[in-house]
């Protein structure tokens, strides 16, 4: 079965406090998206990339690219939200002006650009996941409690049952593809949603403490610290 | 009004893979609890400490708060699980014994000791609306979508309503003392549900997003970091 990764990588460096977006900051001279690309790639021979960018960006994104020496990455230009990058990515996909439901059956990894930490591992169980089940959503627990602000108060929810949600969030194509072609929703969050609006369960999966995104500057040195203690390699 | 900080620092190493219990460990050469005291002790200087620690950590408590030279830091034993330790702060507040809703009226904070990183600031927000409320919990907004586990699927939360709790968990005594005379539940993850079970509302009130638990090795790293960058002495 086909494999693609739609990278999203929008944001950018406002809350970083730099010129530079997030994604290209560098770690250890290389740019964080690097890291993310290098570990879809090396996940599947096979594994094809959607990178998606916002138009300012794509120039960056074509030189980070062409350094990697692959012809696995194709550049994709992202839209006004991160609901509608996604979506370029989908129907890139499924060939332009298709019918999303007649493209052929393949998983699609939807991964934000700035979550560089994630391992090789993770993208696995992710996919074989998704092949069996459908879906394959990365979580890990809350370690602090969680409140739920109603009103003018608030209640606590039970943590044993709260998920906080990360990416690769991962589909077979005939569920993301169509789903994907849904009039755009505000409440839309994250790739789930998306495809529970479309009617469909989704599964969860254990993600991984170190799969942050980096939107703040202390998270470059935790992505610093940990790709030199080597953890990323221990764990592939 | 008095204000009296029950600081608990009952964890082991056992995360952090250390045999010295992570809320002993070095930062720039100071115990990460001395941070923790420093911050309480200077936030006002009529702010008394309860430091509570598990019996095998006496000694090493005992030496650190020597070392501070303050006559404000009581050094109290504690229990079996956090719940036990806060009620053993309680009880030497109150006074051995006594009707707790009998003791002086006084403004409490109850601390996790790992949370290093907290600012002056902070301390003197929750005092100020305790005194106003009743009671202060600081929380900041989830990063991360957020997911409720029920059965065997879950469910998406409203994230704009989510909120991640930390502490200093500050109260007016009339409210958390008796409170803690309740028996105990497991259910009880902090200091807010067992005032809520005394069947008091608590207030919110905006946390810091660099007040994390030193949990594991990461964590030390960052709070390195912080304590480097001198962003704890800009905020104060």
């Amino acid at each position: 079965m086909k494999k693609y990764a739609i990278i999203v990588a929008g944001g950018s460096g406002v809350r970083m406090g730099t010129t530079v977006p997030k994604q290209f900051l560098l770690l250890h001279g290389r740019a964080v998206l690097w890291y993310t690309l290098q570990t879809f790639l090396s996940a599947y021979e096979d594994m094809l990339v959607m990178l998606v960018l916002p138009a300012e960006h794509l120039e960056m994104g074509r030189a980070l690219v062409d350094s990697m020496v692959t012809g696995r990455v194709q550049i994709v230009t992202g839209g006004a939200t991160r609901f509608h990058s996604v979506q370029n990515g989908c129907r890139v996909i499924a060939g332009a002006g298709a019918d999303p439901r007649r493209a052929e059956e393949s998983v699609i990894f939807v991964h934000d650009g700035v979550r560089c930490l994630l391992s090789k591992g993770l993208v696995q169980r992710c996919h074989d996941q998704a092949v069996q089940l459908g879906s394959a959503i990365p979580v890990i627990s809350s370690r602090d409690s969680v409140r739920l602000v109603e009103g003018e108060g608030s209640q606590v929810i039970d943590r044993s049952r709260v998920r906080l949600v990360q990416t690769p969030q991962t589909f077979l194509s005939h569920l993301l593809l169509p789903a994907y072609e849904v009039e755009y929703n505000e409440a839309f969050t994250d790739d789930a949603q998306v495809v529970e609006a479309a009617g469909h369960a989704v599964q969860l999966i254990e993600g991984e403490t170190n799969n942050i995104k980096i939107t703040m500057p202390e998270d470059l040195v935790i992505a610093g610290y940990w790709l030199k203690e080597g953890l990323m390699a221990k764990r592939d």
